[in-house]
């Protein structure tokens, strides 16, 4: 197994100006597994509970994701209610942690001898009990959210230091660092433990700071977003599945790995739910990546 | 001439929450005209009241600009007063039109003659007084501002019709077609009449659009803003200098304009009015254009 990607699996409930969809299979494992698979073997480290679909499991299972971390508790799956308005924000209208309240992630030798990890948006309680459980893991990253950012913040910074990567969005970034602008915030993030700190804004791109470079992109174009649930997360899974088919993590690479996250991202967005990302081939996604060039780069004269 | 430019001359003064100056010289056309003339010669077309300093008036003319169009009329010279907040959105505390509301723009036969012309942000009545009296321009563009565009809706669509290129804001572009998501919104305005549509986003960069081709940039990464005044305007100007020296609108050369205005809207920030873009030059804008290709551009494998 390549990369290990731990998360939540949960049932979303969502709703945008435009449509809404009950009970999709959601979370943030499951999304940035279903991106890193198309990459390298991916195993999910997450828990369910007993009301968990049989219909979720298989779709999972048929992805081709290792599953031997998904573990099921007497209980709920974890639960999230949304709703999404005209500037794509996600306002929480329920929120049930479930089985997640009592989830002690345990790893199999085979898992705990990953070459990569993705410590995705969890309490970083869990998120350091999985680090602790690596052996010597060549490539790790982590996301957050504002709740833990700002309740368990030592926590997390002690975390980020441990970090190659950082996924956070504008938002959560700017609550770390206390920088309004996001370009001095991600330079500061990255000063701040990972080797490269990367800061997602929505349609607006990402920016990315290592100690000593920058690099920003646009959003790939969108004319039509039906559900942004999960699009920070398939970015981050992607950069990951391309990252750890990598011997070591370089300035160019990571850029590329960008430029892919962002196509993932927006195709994600483009259905409720995972559908499209499920559907997705490494071959759709090289066809949009030379699209997106197109429309962003000035050919030379 | 190569390149008319009309729009407003103005005494601004600035609030942001990190400084502020009183009474720079401002003004749409002052800027737009600044970053035209690294391009081609250009000429102003403006109105400035009896109390418009002296050194100002000498500031225009020793950076290179055609100054026959610049009219003095008894009053006082536009002014503006606002504050930007810590998102660089500006708030009007003083508005005082001065001599701007008995402006009637006569053009000389040599201005007449011109090939290129930008309709800066004046009222639309004003743009079209201008556009009637040119020639044969073989490039005009023009931009607005939120006040036209609901009150005088009418004329400023009938002038977009007439347009090669159109720059609006991304609030204004959505006033203007009641579509909220941007990517949409400039397909929507490129349907409305330009040729191209350019919509820009301040920090998070430019999307254009043309009836069957989009391009997208992120804004030039700046870690201090100084003070937004005339980005917007500058950005335009340098587009329509670079185009007016091309024989006729294409793409590419298109794309390529537009990443060089994005440098130039940068380096117009970094001051309060327009003070860097006063010294700047086409050998500064290469340099930090290589910088933003680098900061911008994967590398191939």
């Amino acid at each position: 197994m390549k990369l290990l990607i731990v998360g939540s699996v949960a049932i979303d409930s969502i709703e945008t100006p435009w449509g809404g969809a009950p009970r999709v299979l959601g979370g943030s494992a499951t999304y940035a597994a279903l991106a890193a698979r198309l990459w390298v073997p991916t195993a999910m480290v997450a828990v369910v509970g007993s009301d968990f679909p049989e219909a979720y499991r298989r779709q999972l299972a048929r992805s081709g994701l290792n599953g031997s971390g998904l573990v099921r508790l007497p209980g709920r799956t974890f639960r999230w209610k949304g709703r999404y308005d005209v500037n794509l924000q996600p306002k929480t209208l329920l929120l049930d942690l479930g089985v997640f309240t009592s989830f002690d992630p345990q790893l199999s030798p085979s898992l705990r001898r990953v070459q990569a990890a993705f410590l995705g948006n969890i309490h970083p309680s869990l998120q350091w009990r999985v680090l602790k459980q690596l052996d010597s893991p060549r490539l790790t990253a982590c996301d957050s959210r504002d709740d833990w950012i700002l309740n368990n913040r030592r926590e997390f910074l002690a975390l980020l230091k441990q970090m190659d990567l950082s996924f956070l969005n504008d938002h959560e970034a700017r609550l770390l660092t206390g920088v309004h602008g996001l370009v001095k915030a991600t330079r500061a993030l990255a000063r701040m433990g990972p080797k490269v700190a990367i800061v997602k804004k929505g349609e607006h791109g990402v920016l990315a700071a290592s100690h000593d470079a920058f690099f920003s992109l646009p959003g790939y174009p969108l004319a039509h977003v039906v559900d942004p649930t999960g699009a920070g997360d398939a970015f981050a899974g992607t950069c990951m599945g391309i990252l750890a088919r990598q011997p070591r993590l370089n300035w160019g690479s990571l850029c590329r790995a960008v430029e892919r996250a962002c196509v993932v991202a927006a195709v994600t967005i483009e259905a409720f739910g995972p559908a499209k990302l499920c559907r997705l081939t490494r071959a759709d996604v090289s066809r949009r990546t030379r699209a997106f060039q197109a429309m962003s780069r000035p050919l030379a004269l």
